[in-house]
């Protein structure tokens, strides 16, 4: 099955990320609908021209008419919309998500899903420090990740239609992992980098600073203005690895901190060129 | 004394921030010489028409013309510096520098200095992940915050020509602390936030993940590419405020990871919201 524009796209969830599926997906040629229960963010979309029709609840006949339907609700409130919803989809549609977290979530749906559906994962790498559809603007994918998290359960066809909806959506870098291989990267890349950012904007009373702070505590602090709903649930879906990446950035941090302790400048210098190092394969243009 | 362009002004040590100075105050019509032990350096410069003169040593009749001398050296060079070649300074010079950390420098420097000269601190909070001074360029300072850090030893009159170094470079808060007021807000702001950059870059082999990465991690970690002979100077000179930070901020992250090993999420949100209220106080226009 391949992507394209006779097909018609549902999706269930218009915040930020979905919002900006939407804007995205019409503005590629496609025609897109839209479920979320905040009859406000169905109207904006509306407006704004990213649909061309929407629903603030789950209408049985309205949602048997997606071919292709992208989930981008929290984690639990999928699952729970598959298990009340999914008797009312065509045969044969696609499901796929934007879940940031995968163990615990493709394997429930897959486990629970009509034999006639077929859910393939996927994790759009991009977001902003502001939620809801009202900031939802389909560059932010532009030259951005997009991973596809196939398991066993998967067709090549729903995997490939997959891809095509990253590149459609102007993603740079597709590639595709197991659920463990993404969970692991991402609980070091994404949620250890929260975890950190905000234990440094709250370990002290700091905004009286906020005068003299230059670009690096600000780079630091950026994700620092958080979804806690959102976030908290991604960090405990996957805490046995987000656990196992704190315990490797904590002993590193008290190694430093030995280092300095002991005044072995040369040990610090070691580890800032090693650091140094490192941190030359994460260069990208203007960067 | 008022900054005027009768003024020859000196810069020592042209690397980055000396090379910003030089261009920056040539730009606004101030006569600018230099010294730095790297000839390249001084050519550059000159052949970029950012300073009238300059030498690659020394020379006594040459650095006994300025009026005002800026130094762009690491701490201890400039200490040195100060001990061999003070002699050679006129009357009535005003000295500042730029160094990160003023316990230790301010006062080692003051109590050295001849009755007729006098040192003003200052810490023009701006630099760049390169060094050197082909990399220095004027904009740099555009914006950002300068402090001036006076001791009962220095004169209103050089605060206020000090103060006007910073606004002639277009920096945006020119304000003013003690030595160790600043000591402590560096540790935070900024050496804290390199010690966390410098641990998150080389806890874990992490060079392949760089296809995956999002705009968190590259932001946490723009400096971890550090100038390891600079910084580790630095971090040292200001030990033991530098670790009573460090541990402010492991007590935080020891703290979450708590939380989240305990399936508390009811903490973990609070803590969350608590630093998306303190991240709001930082924000600027366009972050």
């Amino acid at each position: 099955m391949k992507l394209d524009q006779s097909m018609k796209i549902g999706i269930v969830g218009l915040g930020l990320i979905g919002g900006s599926y939407a804007q995205g997906l019409t503005a590629e040629g496609f025609k897109v609908g839209a479920v979320d229960v905040r009859r406000e963010s169905v109207d904006f979309a509306l407006e704004n021209g990213w649909i061309s029709d929407g629903r603030s609840s789950v209408d049985k006949d309205y949602i048997g008419q997606f071919d292709l339907i992208v989930f981008a609700l929290y984690p639990k409130t999928f699952i729970r919309w598959i298990e009340n919803y999914q008797q009312y989809l065509k045969p044969g549609t696609i499901l796929t998500d934007v879940t940031g977290v995968k163990s615990g979530v493709v394997e429930t749906v897959q486990k629970m899903l009509r034999p006639d559906l077929e859910f393939i994962a996927a994790h759009p790498m991009a977001g902003r420090e502001s939620s809801g559809v009202e900031n939802a603007r389909k560059e932010v994918f532009y030259g951005a990740n997009y991973i596809v998290i196939p398991t066993e359960k998967n067709t090549p066809e729903a995997v490939e239609l997959c891809e095509d909806l990253g590149r459609v959506l102007h993603f740079k870098n597709i590639s595709v992992l197991t659920p463990e291989k993404h969970d692991e990267m991402i609980a070091f890349l994404s949620q250890l980098t929260h975890c950190i950012a905000v234990s440094l904007m709250t370990c002290r009373e700091a905004g009286h600073l906020a005068e003299y702070s230059g670009d690096s505590f600000r780079d630091l602090t950026r994700i620092a203005k958080i979804n806690d709903e959102m976030w908290s649930e991604l960090f405990l879906l996957n805490k046995e690895q987000l656990l196992g990446q704190m315990d490797l950035f904590e002993q590193a941090f008290c190694k430093l901190r030995q280092y300095i302790q002991a005044d072995d400048r040369d040990a610090i210098r070691e580890m800032m060129r090693n650091s140094t190092r490192q941190r030359v394969l994460f260069d990208k243009k203007g960067d």
